[in-house]
């Protein structure tokens, strides 16, 4: 059974097999494809992984991610961004997911992570201390705290407020609201959902 | 709505978006996860990748995938396998499918694909006349046609038939086993599935 595909091909379907949620099928198709592509092809995503991390860095203030030839997230230094609302994600990404709804004026703060004894982060691994450095620095009114809608996310929000009041801090504290998504049928709907959409009712 | 993501992580998702089935979800996730993962994780994939042409290249005889300081695939080079039963396959990794079998004792050959008019892949298009050298040069007894079955493969096993008889080579010609898989149930096998099962029923 030895040798069945030549080394360099099972070096980079294992290779590919890191990537999250990429198992041996998909890895095989992956390295199949790049084995066909064209050498541009493989060029510029060969590239693109091994610049990655020297092309991008963090934000030392809001902990978004930016250019390596950026000093701060332009979210932030931006002068039409209001720096006294501020919305509290876990991960950068979160950011593209609420910057598409064109809703949001105001500015951002990732924390890197949610607040879970099981995988060992505990509010120390968090951006938090920075988070409060700015609620004073920027004379923030309004803190939206947008972590995740997980039992990580919520735990992390709990925290968050309590912190924020024991630090003596007084600002607004809101949370993203929980309800029905569009699109979803009442009677898909799972119950906590419901229950959350039935407390969070608005007169009409 | 402009720079919402480092330009340098703009482009890694876009380049990741280029494998089969990723979609922008994935590719995003891949691309946070190379750049939260170790340089050295991101040099050997990119490594790899970049690569992959120049230490793989096709048997001369077989047309499977071989390391490029390979003459010929081990798989026909090796004196224990029969030169005289060939399986023809339509792409290299099938092979590798039929070695985990530990069935089978023979040689390969691969198409290179399968004929599908919509695609613009003619017959001209794959290694048949290879094949036909190879019957005649090897003295093969019987060719064992394992190509998908799909409409393409189908096809494409009955245009061999034909044109390996056409040719005046006699050689004995099977098609793959079709019927209900291991661990299916009869009530959901498609009908078509199951009336090949009927067809190639065999005497207990």
């Amino acid at each position: 059974m030895a040798h069945l595909l030549p080394v360099a091909l099972e070096k980079l379907i294992d290779e590919l097999g890191r990537l999250p949620g990429v198992g041996a099928r998909t890895a095989e198709r992956y390295a199949y494809f790049l084995l066909k592509a064209d050498q541009h092809i493989n060029t510029s995503l060969s590239t693109a992984i091994h610049d990655i991390h020297s092309l991008v860095k963090t934000c030392p203030i809001t902990f978004a991610l930016i250019d390596a030839d950026e000093t701060v997230s332009p979210l932030y230094s931006n002068s039409d961004r209001d720096k006294t609302v501020v919305a509290v994600v876990e991960e950068p990404l979160d950011i593209v997911a609420l910057e598409r709804t064109g809703q949001f004026k105001g500015t951002y703060h990732v924390l890197g992570g949610a607040i879970s004894p099981i995988d060992g982060v505990g509010p120390d691994q968090l951006h938090i201390p920075e988070l409060l450095k700015r609620l004073v620095d920027d004379d923030v009114k309004e803190v939206i705290i947008a972590t995740n809608a997980s039992v990580e996310g919520e735990s992390t929000a709990l925290f968050l407020q309590r912190h924020i009041k024991d630090a003596g801090i007084v600002v607004a504290i809101s949370r993203l609201a929980r309800g029905i998504p569009v699109g979803v049928d009442l009677e898909y709907a799972d119950q906590i959902t419901l229950a959350h959409a039935l407390e969070g009712r608005r007169t009409l």
